[in-house]
């Protein structure tokens, strides 16, 4: 069923008024640099053409982008109705990344792409052309036929890779949304996905407390002894190797890091402080639990900055490099 | 008032049992390595005896450590009921704690000694022998005349400082005792200890946010708009650089932290997993709004590798060099 490595990464533009385009050109321009395999790019050309004076190779089928990645970036081209100017985003650019990113889950789901790799889209206009999920995460679930509970979002970094049990909560709602069964089923899911992403084939997890000092046996809150405890015994009864709670300002330094594969965090900033404090120009959100490798640069559309050649590339370069990876230790693995 | 600089760092054993000894020892013994300054110990030398054969000049007065500071590690002794096991804590070992404590920071208000460095102590012992409270920073401010209220917990780190709003408290209080006139009250307190300790003139302090994306405008948490907004107003209305809130995810990179003097964090973790990912070896406790000088290395006992030789002097020799360091500025301020 895994598509063969040598496969191009499909690489969504996202919203053609955002940075997308303009790092997406610079990973070309820098392909060497950044050890980059060839990718083909989906989405309007015009929205490259506005912020990048390079070569744009168009192409029909995936499989032309290995011989013209040589020469220019490879891009599979969308019937756009009409063209953004950088920084100001509209229902139709909307549109036009809500297309490139169904195409490119299509690719990869054909086999005809060996990854996909998703550029930031602006939530607030694909909302207003009707978008129901949360996110692009949620969608290429969908498409790919798996409920979305079943997904996990892990930001994975050169030193560091963290999912957390809860996303976007609001603090006060974390406490109460926590339950063993959310632990163990993002444990399970994130164990899974070391496992067939990563080629780990005996991955060790550690999870952390929600509060401080991990709970310093019960003084300082009861979630560890009640929730996350008996989640974690759980998980370890299935064979996984699981350890915790642990208080997790003592578990992100580099002695520390050395004893797991993966953090499972109870809450979005204590998994993403410590990520993006130690790696934050190669933080790459992976989405785990799909049939197809799917990355993604962890920063939105910034639409403040775009058009300018402000962007730094080194995300997105981050996230091809790491979908190829994953790629590849899939198609060994199968 | 300031004592002059060179006046020796006044440093306590902490617990006996506990690897206070140990890391003070090791520090003397590495002090050229560690770049340390004349320190006089403060505690029972049986304890030091008990973990390391090295030399230890007992003084009666800290104005003698200097000269006795090449020769072996110079120490006030206290007269102890009885010496501990290394890793076996008891009631006359906090009694020996405290007395130490005591002695130092008398020392440095005195003038005697430049600023007081503190070792771990076990708070269950402590308690035992009647200790009305929560640690030893609360004991160090009654000792100077300052209400607990007025002093704050800054982590500090070769490249970030960090300081929590709340301290010991369950995730599920934290939104429920942040108040606006509390982050006022820290953050003042904050950049005062930023002048006075620091030496910087305009310190500019930056304030996370509590909830992911520091609330994304409301949609994910209300406290950062009614709470942490209006105290940010207020304290640049009195003049201070302070910015925020910020997002807890984005604002610890490198990039970032060039932008700020401090960090104001809303909760324990969110403060310290930054800190503590980024220099384990090197954070330190300085306690801000005291008139004395007061740091702590940022671990506690670990009384289950006391008497091993395996704990780590780093820590405490960063306490050391920072006391030191704002003793310094202090004196060059007065």
């Amino acid at each position: 069923m895994s598509p063969p490595p040598d496969s191009p990464l499909a690489v969504s533009l996202g919203d053609p008024a955002g940075i997308g385009p303009e790092v997406i050109a610079k990973c070309w321009d820098n392909r060497s640099g950044f050890n980059l395999p060839p990718f083909v790019a989906i989405g309007d050309p015009r929205s490259i053409a506005a912020v990048w004076d390079g070569p744009i190779e168009i192409i029909a089928d995936p499989s032309q982008a290995d011989s013209a990645f040589d020469y220019g970036l490879p891009l599979i081209q969308l019937a756009a109705a009409q063209a953004d100017l950088p920084g100001h985003p509209s229902v139709a650019g909307a549109h036009t990344s809500l297309d490139s990113l169904e195409i490119a889950v299509g690719l990869a789901r054909s086999g005809s792409a060996s990854a996909v790799v998703t550029g930031p889209v602006a939530k607030e206009q694909l909302y207003a052309i009707g978008f129901q999920h949360p996110g692009q995460t949620e969608f290429v679930a969908e498409r790919c036929g798996v409920a979305p509970g079943n997904v996990v979002m892990m930001l994975a970094a050169p030193t560091l890779r963290t999912v957390p049990v809860t996303t976007h909560l609001p603090v006060r709602d974390v406490p109460h949304r926590l339950t063993s069964a959310l632990i163990e089923s993002r444990g399970r899911a994130t164990l899974r996905g070391l496992q067939r992403n990563f080629g780990i084939a005996e991955p060790r997890l550690a999870v952390s407390g929600l509060n401080p000092h991990s709970g310093e046996g019960g003084a300082l809150g009861r979630e560890e002894l009640e929730i996350i405890a008996p989640a974690i015994a759980a998980l370890a009864s299935e064979g996984w190797l699981v350890t915790g709670p642990h208080p997790a300002d003592t578990m992100f330094h580099s002695a520390a890091r050395a004893h797991y594969d993966a953090a499972l965090c109870m809450y979005h900033d204590q998994a993403l402080i410590p990520v993006k404090a130690l790696h934050f120009e190669e933080a790459v959100n992976v989405t785990l639990g799909l049939p197809i490798v799917r990355t993604a640069p962890d920063h939105g559309t910034a639409f403040d900055i775009a058009g300018q050649d402000r962007a730094d590339p080194r995300p997105m370069a981050a996230a091809i490099r790491m979908a190829a990876e994953c790629a590849a230790l899939r198609s060994e693995a199968s």
